[in-house]
Protein backbone atom coordinates (compact mmCIF):
# COMPACT_ATOMS: atom_id res chain seq x y z
CA UNK A 1 0.00 0.00 0.00
CA UNK A 2 1.87 3.21 -0.95
CA UNK A 3 -1.57 5.04 -1.16
CA UNK A 4 -1.15 6.34 2.37
CA UNK A 5 2.80 7.15 1.88
CA UNK A 6 3.46 10.75 1.47
CA UNK A 7 5.31 11.42 -2.28
CA UNK A 8 5.30 13.94 -4.52
CA UNK A 9 6.36 13.90 -8.14
CA UNK A 10 6.95 15.81 -11.19
CA UNK A 11 10.82 17.22 -11.46
CA UNK A 12 9.48 20.71 -10.68
CA UNK A 13 8.79 20.01 -7.35
CA UNK A 14 11.17 17.32 -6.32
CA UNK A 15 13.36 20.09 -6.86
CA UNK A 16 11.90 22.49 -4.78
CA UNK A 17 11.50 19.95 -2.38
CA UNK A 18 15.01 19.59 -2.19
CA UNK A 19 15.94 23.21 -2.16
CA UNK A 20 13.78 23.71 1.00
CA UNK A 21 15.10 20.58 2.34
CA UNK A 22 12.15 18.30 3.02
CA UNK A 23 12.88 15.07 4.88
CA UNK A 24 12.66 12.80 2.03
CA UNK A 25 13.40 9.15 2.34
CA UNK A 26 14.35 8.26 -1.34
CA UNK A 27 14.09 9.41 -4.97
CA UNK A 28 13.11 7.15 -7.92
CA UNK A 29 14.05 8.40 -11.04
CA UNK A 30 13.50 6.89 -14.25
CA UNK A 31 16.67 4.49 -15.25
CA UNK A 32 16.99 6.81 -18.35
CA UNK A 33 16.44 10.45 -17.43
CA UNK A 34 19.04 12.66 -17.64
CA UNK A 35 19.48 16.42 -18.26
CA UNK A 36 19.92 19.55 -16.69
CA UNK A 37 17.05 19.58 -14.00
CA UNK A 38 17.85 15.72 -13.06
CA UNK A 39 21.49 16.33 -12.74
CA UNK A 40 20.50 19.42 -10.24
CA UNK A 41 18.30 17.20 -8.41
CA UNK A 42 21.21 14.73 -8.40
CA UNK A 43 23.22 17.00 -6.61
CA UNK A 44 20.88 18.41 -4.03
CA UNK A 45 20.24 14.51 -3.59
CA UNK A 46 23.95 14.03 -3.12
CA UNK A 47 24.58 17.08 -0.88
CA UNK A 48 21.54 16.08 1.82
CA UNK A 49 22.37 12.56 1.66
CA UNK A 50 18.77 11.61 -0.15
CA UNK A 51 19.28 8.42 -1.66
CA UNK A 52 18.47 8.67 -5.18
CA UNK A 53 17.55 4.68 -7.15
CA UNK A 54 17.18 4.26 -10.79
CA UNK A 55 13.72 2.59 -11.45
CA UNK A 56 12.49 1.48 -14.76
CA UNK A 57 9.26 3.99 -14.98
CA UNK A 58 7.02 0.68 -14.07
CA UNK A 59 7.91 1.01 -10.85
CA UNK A 60 7.23 4.98 -10.32
CA UNK A 61 4.24 4.28 -12.60
CA UNK A 62 2.73 1.24 -9.47
CA UNK A 63 2.88 4.37 -7.11
CA UNK A 64 1.15 6.93 -9.35
CA UNK A 65 -0.40 7.23 -12.76
CA UNK A 66 -0.15 10.97 -12.54
CA UNK A 67 2.66 13.09 -14.60
CA UNK A 68 5.18 12.43 -12.70
CA UNK A 69 8.07 13.45 -15.63
CA UNK A 70 10.33 9.86 -14.39
CA UNK A 71 10.62 11.64 -10.99
CA UNK A 72 9.64 10.66 -7.25
CA UNK A 73 10.10 11.49 -3.88
CA UNK A 74 9.15 9.71 -1.07
CA UNK A 75 8.59 11.72 1.97
CA UNK A 76 8.54 12.03 5.23
CA UNK A 77 5.17 13.48 6.39
CA UNK A 78 5.09 17.35 6.32
CA UNK A 79 5.71 18.31 9.56
CA UNK A 80 3.01 20.23 11.31
CA UNK A 81 3.01 22.73 13.59
CA UNK A 82 0.88 23.89 16.46
CA UNK A 83 -0.35 27.08 17.34
CA UNK A 84 0.57 27.51 20.39
CA UNK A 85 4.08 27.10 19.07
CA UNK A 86 3.80 29.44 16.96
CA UNK A 87 1.95 32.30 18.64
CA UNK A 88 5.08 33.32 20.79
CA UNK A 89 7.15 33.36 17.84
CA UNK A 90 5.70 36.50 16.26
CA UNK A 91 5.34 37.87 19.00
CA UNK A 92 8.96 37.34 20.03
CA UNK A 93 9.88 38.03 16.75
CA UNK A 94 7.68 41.80 16.21
CA UNK A 95 5.63 40.05 13.50
CA UNK A 96 1.96 41.38 13.12
CA UNK A 97 0.79 37.51 12.45
CA UNK A 98 -1.17 36.83 9.42
CA UNK A 99 -3.13 33.73 9.71
CA UNK A 100 -5.64 32.31 7.27
CA UNK A 101 -7.78 29.21 8.69
CA UNK A 102 -9.75 26.93 6.26
CA UNK A 103 -13.15 25.15 7.70
CA UNK A 104 -14.05 21.91 5.16
CA UNK A 105 -11.94 22.18 2.26
CA UNK A 106 -11.56 19.56 0.84
CA UNK A 107 -10.30 20.24 -2.82
CA UNK A 108 -6.57 19.64 -3.59
CA UNK A 109 -6.73 21.91 -5.79
CA UNK A 110 -8.48 24.79 -4.27
CA UNK A 111 -6.06 24.03 -1.64
CA UNK A 112 -3.14 23.91 -3.47
CA UNK A 113 -4.26 27.30 -4.94
CA UNK A 114 -4.71 28.65 -1.69
CA UNK A 115 -1.80 27.40 -0.35
CA UNK A 116 -0.06 29.34 -3.12
CA UNK A 117 -1.80 32.36 -2.42
CA UNK A 118 -0.76 32.47 1.05
CA UNK A 119 2.59 31.89 0.49
CA UNK A 120 2.63 35.42 -2.23
CA UNK A 121 0.63 37.61 0.68
CA UNK A 122 3.03 36.61 3.36
CA UNK A 123 0.87 34.72 5.15
CA UNK A 124 2.60 33.15 8.39
CA UNK A 125 0.43 30.30 8.86
CA UNK A 126 -2.51 28.14 7.48
CA UNK A 127 -4.65 26.29 10.10
CA UNK A 128 -6.67 23.33 8.86
CA UNK A 129 -8.81 20.77 10.97
CA UNK A 130 -7.51 17.70 11.50
CA UNK A 131 -10.59 16.04 10.16
CA UNK A 132 -12.92 16.63 7.25
CA UNK A 133 -10.03 18.81 5.57
CA UNK A 134 -7.61 17.87 2.81
CA UNK A 135 -4.53 16.69 4.24
CA UNK A 136 -1.01 17.82 2.98
CA UNK A 137 -0.26 14.87 0.70
CA UNK A 138 1.64 14.97 -3.21
CA UNK A 139 -1.06 16.25 -4.88
CA UNK A 140 -1.34 19.51 -2.20
CA UNK A 141 2.09 19.87 -3.08
CA UNK A 142 2.24 20.04 -6.38
CA UNK A 143 -0.93 21.49 -7.12
CA UNK A 144 0.71 24.49 -4.29
CA UNK A 145 3.92 24.86 -6.80
CA UNK A 146 6.40 23.89 -3.39
CA UNK A 147 4.28 26.61 -1.21
CA UNK A 148 3.52 24.14 0.96
CA UNK A 149 6.96 23.26 1.46
CA UNK A 150 7.89 26.63 3.11
CA UNK A 151 4.31 27.46 4.37
CA UNK A 152 3.75 26.64 8.06
CA UNK A 153 0.77 24.49 8.52
CA UNK A 154 -1.09 24.02 11.70
CA UNK A 155 -3.37 21.05 11.99
CA UNK A 156 -5.33 21.66 14.60
CA UNK A 157 -7.69 18.92 16.57
CA UNK A 158 -10.66 21.23 17.31
CA UNK A 159 -10.99 24.38 15.34
CA UNK A 160 -13.16 25.92 17.50
CA UNK A 161 -10.65 26.39 20.37
CA UNK A 162 -7.50 26.98 17.99
CA UNK A 163 -10.14 30.25 17.31
CA UNK A 164 -10.40 31.16 20.54
CA UNK A 165 -6.88 30.68 21.27
CA UNK A 166 -6.00 33.41 18.12
CA UNK A 167 -9.21 35.67 19.66
CA UNK A 168 -7.44 35.50 23.09
CA UNK A 169 -4.19 36.35 21.79
CA UNK A 170 -5.60 39.48 19.68
CA UNK A 171 -6.33 38.19 16.60
CA UNK A 172 -9.56 39.78 14.94
CA UNK A 173 -11.16 36.69 13.46
CA UNK A 174 -12.90 37.15 9.84
CA UNK A 175 -15.49 34.89 8.27
CA UNK A 176 -16.67 35.58 4.94
CA UNK A 177 -20.09 34.84 5.07
CA UNK A 178 -23.33 35.59 2.21
CA UNK A 179 -25.29 37.31 4.63
CA UNK A 180 -25.47 39.61 7.34
CA UNK A 181 -21.96 40.85 7.18
CA UNK A 182 -20.08 43.81 6.05
CA UNK A 183 -18.34 44.15 2.49
CA UNK A 184 -14.84 42.86 2.98
CA UNK A 185 -12.74 46.42 2.38
CA UNK A 186 -14.51 48.07 5.50
CA UNK A 187 -13.06 46.25 8.91
CA UNK A 188 -9.22 47.43 9.71
CA UNK A 189 -6.88 44.31 9.12
CA UNK A 190 -3.80 46.60 9.86
CA UNK A 191 -3.67 44.51 13.40
CA UNK A 192 -3.19 40.63 13.72
CA UNK A 193 -5.75 38.72 11.73
CA UNK A 194 -7.02 35.30 10.75
CA UNK A 195 -9.13 34.78 7.69
CA UNK A 196 -11.39 31.86 8.01
CA UNK A 197 -12.56 30.60 4.04
CA UNK A 198 -15.09 27.74 4.06
CA UNK A 199 -16.15 24.90 2.14
CA UNK A 200 -17.19 25.97 -1.13
CA UNK A 201 -21.08 24.75 -1.16
CA UNK A 202 -21.67 24.69 3.00
CA UNK A 203 -19.46 27.91 3.81
CA UNK A 204 -18.06 28.44 7.07
CA UNK A 205 -19.77 25.54 9.67
CA UNK A 206 -22.36 27.49 12.16
CA UNK A 207 -19.91 26.88 15.30
CA UNK A 208 -16.72 27.96 13.42
CA UNK A 209 -18.45 31.07 12.36
CA UNK A 210 -19.74 31.82 15.83
CA UNK A 211 -15.91 32.27 16.85
CA UNK A 212 -15.49 35.01 14.23
CA UNK A 213 -15.49 38.63 15.68
CA UNK A 214 -15.99 40.05 12.37
CA UNK A 215 -18.21 38.61 9.43
CA UNK A 216 -17.87 40.46 6.08
CA UNK A 217 -19.27 39.07 2.18
CA UNK A 218 -17.28 40.18 -0.93
CA UNK A 219 -19.72 42.09 -2.61
CA UNK A 220 -21.18 40.18 -6.17
CA UNK A 221 -22.58 41.45 -8.96
CA UNK A 222 -23.92 38.23 -11.08
CA UNK A 223 -26.64 35.82 -11.53
CA UNK A 224 -24.66 32.80 -10.38
CA UNK A 225 -22.61 34.40 -7.52
CA UNK A 226 -20.48 31.49 -6.73
CA UNK A 227 -17.09 32.79 -6.43
CA UNK A 228 -14.51 29.77 -6.45
CA UNK A 229 -13.03 29.64 -2.49
CA UNK A 230 -9.04 29.68 -3.58
CA UNK A 231 -10.07 32.99 -5.43
CA UNK A 232 -12.49 34.60 -2.25
CA UNK A 233 -8.65 33.81 -0.62
CA UNK A 234 -6.94 35.54 -2.88
CA UNK A 235 -9.72 38.65 -2.48
CA UNK A 236 -9.42 38.46 1.18
CA UNK A 237 -5.64 38.17 1.47
CA UNK A 238 -4.54 41.15 -1.14
CA UNK A 239 -7.17 43.42 1.16
CA UNK A 240 -5.65 42.53 3.86
CA UNK A 241 -1.80 43.03 2.02
CA UNK A 242 -3.11 46.45 0.12
CA UNK A 243 -4.15 47.65 3.77
CA UNK A 244 -0.91 46.49 5.87
CA UNK A 245 1.16 48.57 2.47
CA UNK A 246 -1.39 51.15 2.88
CA UNK A 247 -0.82 51.54 6.34
CA UNK A 248 3.18 51.48 5.95
CA UNK A 249 3.79 47.98 7.42
CA UNK A 250 6.49 45.32 5.98
CA UNK A 251 4.60 42.53 4.52
CA UNK A 252 6.95 39.81 5.72
CA UNK B 1 -17.15 11.19 -32.70
CA UNK B 2 -18.62 13.08 -29.74
CA UNK B 3 -15.52 14.57 -28.88
CA UNK B 4 -15.72 17.84 -30.86
CA UNK B 5 -19.66 18.07 -30.36
CA UNK B 6 -20.67 20.66 -27.33
CA UNK B 7 -22.47 19.14 -24.59
CA UNK B 8 -22.91 19.61 -20.95
CA UNK B 9 -23.09 17.21 -18.19
CA UNK B 10 -24.42 16.91 -14.47
CA UNK B 11 -27.92 17.57 -13.05
CA UNK B 12 -27.43 21.27 -11.51
CA UNK B 13 -24.94 22.44 -14.95
CA UNK B 14 -27.49 21.29 -17.26
CA UNK B 15 -30.19 22.85 -14.83
CA UNK B 16 -28.17 26.06 -15.16
CA UNK B 17 -28.47 26.03 -19.37
CA UNK B 18 -31.73 25.79 -19.11
CA UNK B 19 -32.62 28.50 -17.33
CA UNK B 20 -30.62 30.52 -19.07
CA UNK B 21 -32.41 29.46 -22.16
CA UNK B 22 -29.14 28.40 -24.04
CA UNK B 23 -29.34 26.98 -27.25
CA UNK B 24 -29.65 23.07 -26.52
CA UNK B 25 -30.08 19.94 -28.98
CA UNK B 26 -31.27 17.40 -27.40
CA UNK B 27 -30.96 16.02 -23.95
CA UNK B 28 -30.36 12.76 -22.59
CA UNK B 29 -31.49 11.64 -19.08
CA UNK B 30 -30.68 8.18 -17.84
CA UNK B 31 -33.92 5.95 -17.88
CA UNK B 32 -34.40 5.23 -14.22
CA UNK B 33 -33.49 8.60 -12.86
CA UNK B 34 -36.31 10.74 -10.88
CA UNK B 35 -36.58 13.14 -8.47
CA UNK B 36 -37.08 16.95 -7.98
CA UNK B 37 -34.23 17.35 -9.74
CA UNK B 38 -34.96 15.57 -12.78
CA UNK B 39 -38.41 16.92 -12.81
CA UNK B 40 -37.43 20.59 -13.03
CA UNK B 41 -35.40 19.75 -15.70
CA UNK B 42 -38.17 17.80 -17.56
CA UNK B 43 -40.60 20.64 -16.84
CA UNK B 44 -38.22 23.75 -18.62
CA UNK B 45 -37.30 21.17 -21.37
CA UNK B 46 -40.84 20.92 -22.23
CA UNK B 47 -41.39 24.97 -21.77
CA UNK B 48 -38.30 25.62 -24.47
CA UNK B 49 -39.42 22.60 -26.38
CA UNK B 50 -36.02 20.78 -25.97
CA UNK B 51 -36.20 17.26 -26.60
CA UNK B 52 -35.71 15.10 -23.90
CA UNK B 53 -34.45 11.04 -24.39
CA UNK B 54 -34.19 8.63 -21.82
CA UNK B 55 -31.69 6.14 -22.63
CA UNK B 56 -30.09 3.63 -20.57
CA UNK B 57 -26.67 4.77 -18.79
CA UNK B 58 -24.28 3.48 -21.66
CA UNK B 59 -25.50 5.81 -23.88
CA UNK B 60 -24.13 8.62 -22.09
CA UNK B 61 -21.19 6.80 -20.82
CA UNK B 62 -20.03 6.48 -24.20
CA UNK B 63 -20.65 10.82 -24.48
CA UNK B 64 -18.68 11.23 -21.73
CA UNK B 65 -16.70 9.11 -18.65
CA UNK B 66 -17.00 11.87 -16.37
CA UNK B 67 -19.87 12.69 -13.27
CA UNK B 68 -21.97 13.10 -15.56
CA UNK B 69 -24.86 12.35 -12.51
CA UNK B 70 -26.95 10.64 -15.78
CA UNK B 71 -27.90 13.63 -17.23
CA UNK B 72 -26.35 15.30 -20.35
CA UNK B 73 -27.26 18.17 -22.68
CA UNK B 74 -25.63 17.94 -26.51
CA UNK B 75 -25.53 21.75 -26.42
CA UNK B 76 -25.47 24.31 -29.89
CA UNK B 77 -22.24 26.08 -29.78
CA UNK B 78 -22.08 28.60 -27.29
CA UNK B 79 -22.63 31.62 -29.51
CA UNK B 80 -19.74 33.95 -29.37
CA UNK B 81 -19.51 37.12 -29.43
CA UNK B 82 -17.73 39.87 -31.34
CA UNK B 83 -16.24 42.86 -29.42
CA UNK B 84 -17.48 45.61 -32.15
CA UNK B 85 -20.71 44.20 -31.54
CA UNK B 86 -21.07 44.58 -27.75
CA UNK B 87 -18.75 47.80 -27.34
CA UNK B 88 -21.11 50.08 -29.18
CA UNK B 89 -24.01 48.96 -26.77
CA UNK B 90 -22.12 49.43 -23.83
CA UNK B 91 -22.40 53.52 -24.65
CA UNK B 92 -25.71 53.13 -26.22
CA UNK B 93 -26.73 51.86 -22.34
CA UNK B 94 -24.44 54.54 -20.45
CA UNK B 95 -22.70 51.29 -19.21
CA UNK B 96 -18.72 51.95 -17.67
CA UNK B 97 -17.53 48.85 -19.38
CA UNK B 98 -15.17 46.12 -17.54
CA UNK B 99 -13.46 43.67 -20.24
CA UNK B 100 -11.24 40.70 -18.94
CA UNK B 101 -8.75 39.43 -21.84
CA UNK B 102 -7.03 36.17 -21.51
CA UNK B 103 -4.00 35.41 -23.67
CA UNK B 104 -3.45 31.68 -24.17
CA UNK B 105 -4.81 30.44 -20.77
CA UNK B 106 -5.57 27.08 -21.94
CA UNK B 107 -5.91 25.19 -18.29
CA UNK B 108 -9.83 24.78 -18.69
CA UNK B 109 -10.27 24.69 -14.69
CA UNK B 110 -8.21 28.27 -14.73
CA UNK B 111 -10.44 29.09 -17.07
CA UNK B 112 -13.63 28.30 -15.29
CA UNK B 113 -13.03 30.07 -11.93
CA UNK B 114 -11.76 33.03 -13.84
CA UNK B 115 -15.50 33.42 -16.06
CA UNK B 116 -17.28 32.80 -12.56
CA UNK B 117 -14.82 35.57 -11.06
CA UNK B 118 -15.51 37.64 -13.92
CA UNK B 119 -20.11 36.81 -13.57
CA UNK B 120 -19.45 37.96 -9.84
CA UNK B 121 -17.52 41.10 -10.17
CA UNK B 122 -19.96 42.25 -12.63
CA UNK B 123 -17.03 42.16 -15.84
CA UNK B 124 -19.25 42.88 -19.05
CA UNK B 125 -17.54 40.53 -21.12
CA UNK B 126 -14.38 38.43 -21.71
CA UNK B 127 -12.33 37.61 -24.14
CA UNK B 128 -10.19 35.09 -25.67
CA UNK B 129 -8.26 34.64 -28.75
CA UNK B 130 -9.67 31.76 -31.26
CA UNK B 131 -6.08 29.86 -30.89
CA UNK B 132 -3.73 28.61 -28.06
CA UNK B 133 -6.67 29.13 -25.73
CA UNK B 134 -9.57 27.41 -24.22
CA UNK B 135 -12.64 27.39 -25.96
CA UNK B 136 -16.02 26.83 -24.28
CA UNK B 137 -16.31 23.42 -23.89
CA UNK B 138 -18.77 21.10 -21.60
CA UNK B 139 -15.87 20.93 -18.80
CA UNK B 140 -15.56 25.12 -19.53
CA UNK B 141 -19.03 25.43 -18.72
CA UNK B 142 -19.22 23.15 -15.99
CA UNK B 143 -16.15 24.21 -13.88
CA UNK B 144 -17.94 28.01 -14.37
CA UNK B 145 -20.62 26.87 -12.49
CA UNK B 146 -22.83 27.87 -15.52
CA UNK B 147 -21.10 31.52 -15.54
CA UNK B 148 -20.08 31.12 -18.84
CA UNK B 149 -24.81 30.21 -20.12
CA UNK B 150 -24.42 33.95 -18.76
CA UNK B 151 -21.33 35.90 -19.78
CA UNK B 152 -20.75 36.74 -23.16
CA UNK B 153 -17.23 35.33 -24.79
CA UNK B 154 -15.60 37.19 -27.30
CA UNK B 155 -13.26 35.36 -29.34
CA UNK B 156 -11.07 37.24 -31.45
CA UNK B 157 -8.75 36.39 -34.61
CA UNK B 158 -6.27 38.69 -33.38
CA UNK B 159 -6.09 39.78 -30.19
CA UNK B 160 -3.24 42.88 -30.60
CA UNK B 161 -6.06 43.99 -33.12
CA UNK B 162 -9.24 43.88 -30.08
CA UNK B 163 -6.74 45.71 -27.87
CA UNK B 164 -5.85 48.44 -30.08
CA UNK B 165 -9.81 48.54 -30.63
CA UNK B 166 -10.89 48.86 -26.68
CA UNK B 167 -7.76 51.54 -26.86
CA UNK B 168 -9.25 53.38 -29.86
CA UNK B 169 -12.80 53.38 -27.74
CA UNK B 170 -11.19 54.78 -24.81
CA UNK B 171 -10.28 51.91 -22.18
CA UNK B 172 -7.30 51.28 -19.95
CA UNK B 173 -5.60 48.32 -21.04
CA UNK B 174 -4.18 46.80 -17.60
CA UNK B 175 -1.33 44.09 -18.51
CA UNK B 176 -0.29 42.09 -15.46
CA UNK B 177 3.24 41.80 -15.42
CA UNK B 178 5.93 41.27 -12.35
CA UNK B 179 8.33 43.23 -13.93
CA UNK B 180 9.45 47.15 -14.32
CA UNK B 181 5.45 47.30 -13.51
CA UNK B 182 3.18 49.59 -11.12
CA UNK B 183 1.76 48.35 -7.70
CA UNK B 184 -1.88 47.22 -9.35
CA UNK B 185 -3.78 49.23 -6.39
CA UNK B 186 -2.01 52.33 -7.76
CA UNK B 187 -3.71 53.68 -11.30
CA UNK B 188 -7.05 54.59 -11.17
CA UNK B 189 -9.80 51.74 -12.26
CA UNK B 190 -13.41 53.93 -12.63
CA UNK B 191 -13.21 54.40 -16.19
CA UNK B 192 -13.75 51.63 -19.16
CA UNK B 193 -10.76 49.28 -18.52
CA UNK B 194 -9.91 46.01 -19.70
CA UNK B 195 -7.71 43.61 -17.33
CA UNK B 196 -5.46 41.07 -19.21
CA UNK B 197 -4.43 38.12 -18.11
CA UNK B 198 -1.70 35.62 -19.10
CA UNK B 199 -0.78 32.37 -19.43
CA UNK B 200 0.38 30.83 -16.72
CA UNK B 201 4.11 30.10 -16.52
CA UNK B 202 4.55 32.60 -19.95
CA UNK B 203 2.41 35.20 -18.88
CA UNK B 204 1.09 37.80 -21.72
CA UNK B 205 3.05 37.50 -24.82
CA UNK B 206 5.39 40.61 -25.97
CA UNK B 207 3.40 41.91 -28.67
CA UNK B 208 0.24 41.75 -26.65
CA UNK B 209 1.70 43.48 -23.69
CA UNK B 210 2.71 45.86 -25.94
CA UNK B 211 -0.64 46.93 -26.58
CA UNK B 212 -0.75 47.32 -22.67
CA UNK B 213 -1.28 50.99 -21.72
CA UNK B 214 -0.30 50.68 -18.34
CA UNK B 215 1.50 47.57 -16.95
CA UNK B 216 0.79 46.72 -12.78
CA UNK B 217 2.52 43.96 -10.48
CA UNK B 218 0.59 42.06 -7.56
CA UNK B 219 3.00 41.96 -5.01
CA UNK B 220 4.41 39.10 -3.53
CA UNK B 221 6.18 38.17 -0.09
CA UNK B 222 7.53 34.44 -0.41
CA UNK B 223 10.15 32.36 -1.72
CA UNK B 224 7.56 30.83 -4.55
CA UNK B 225 5.81 33.41 -6.15
CA UNK B 226 3.53 32.16 -8.49
CA UNK B 227 -0.01 33.28 -7.76
CA UNK B 228 -2.63 31.05 -9.89
CA UNK B 229 -3.22 33.13 -12.54
CA UNK B 230 -7.42 32.67 -11.28
CA UNK B 231 -6.35 33.77 -8.29
CA UNK B 232 -4.41 36.71 -9.52
CA UNK B 233 -7.32 37.53 -11.86
CA UNK B 234 -9.98 37.52 -8.80
CA UNK B 235 -7.05 39.96 -7.23
CA UNK B 236 -7.51 42.51 -10.04
CA UNK B 237 -11.61 42.07 -10.67
CA UNK B 238 -11.60 43.11 -7.39
CA UNK B 239 -9.41 46.04 -7.14
CA UNK B 240 -11.70 47.95 -10.02
CA UNK B 241 -14.75 46.69 -8.60
CA UNK B 242 -13.52 48.39 -4.68
CA UNK B 243 -12.46 51.71 -6.83
CA UNK B 244 -15.50 51.88 -9.11
CA UNK B 245 -17.69 51.24 -5.65
CA UNK B 246 -15.71 53.93 -3.35
CA UNK B 247 -15.93 56.34 -6.41
CA UNK B 248 -19.60 55.65 -5.86
CA UNK B 249 -20.67 53.87 -9.35
CA UNK B 250 -23.00 51.44 -9.57
CA UNK B 251 -20.96 48.42 -10.85
CA UNK B 252 -23.66 46.31 -12.82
Amino acid sequence: MTDNKQFIFGIHAVAEALEAAKDIDKIFIRRDLNGENVSHILDMAHNLRVPVQRVPVERIDRITRKNHQGVLAMMAAVTYYQLEQLLPQYYDEGINPFVVVLDGVTDVRNFGAIARTCECAGVNAIVIPDHDSVTVNADAVKTSAGALNVLPVCRERNLVQALQLLHDSGFMIVGTSDKNATTYTQPDYTGPVAIVLGAEGNGISPAVMRQCTMRVKIPEFGQINSLNVSVAGGIMMYEVVRQRLSDGQQVK
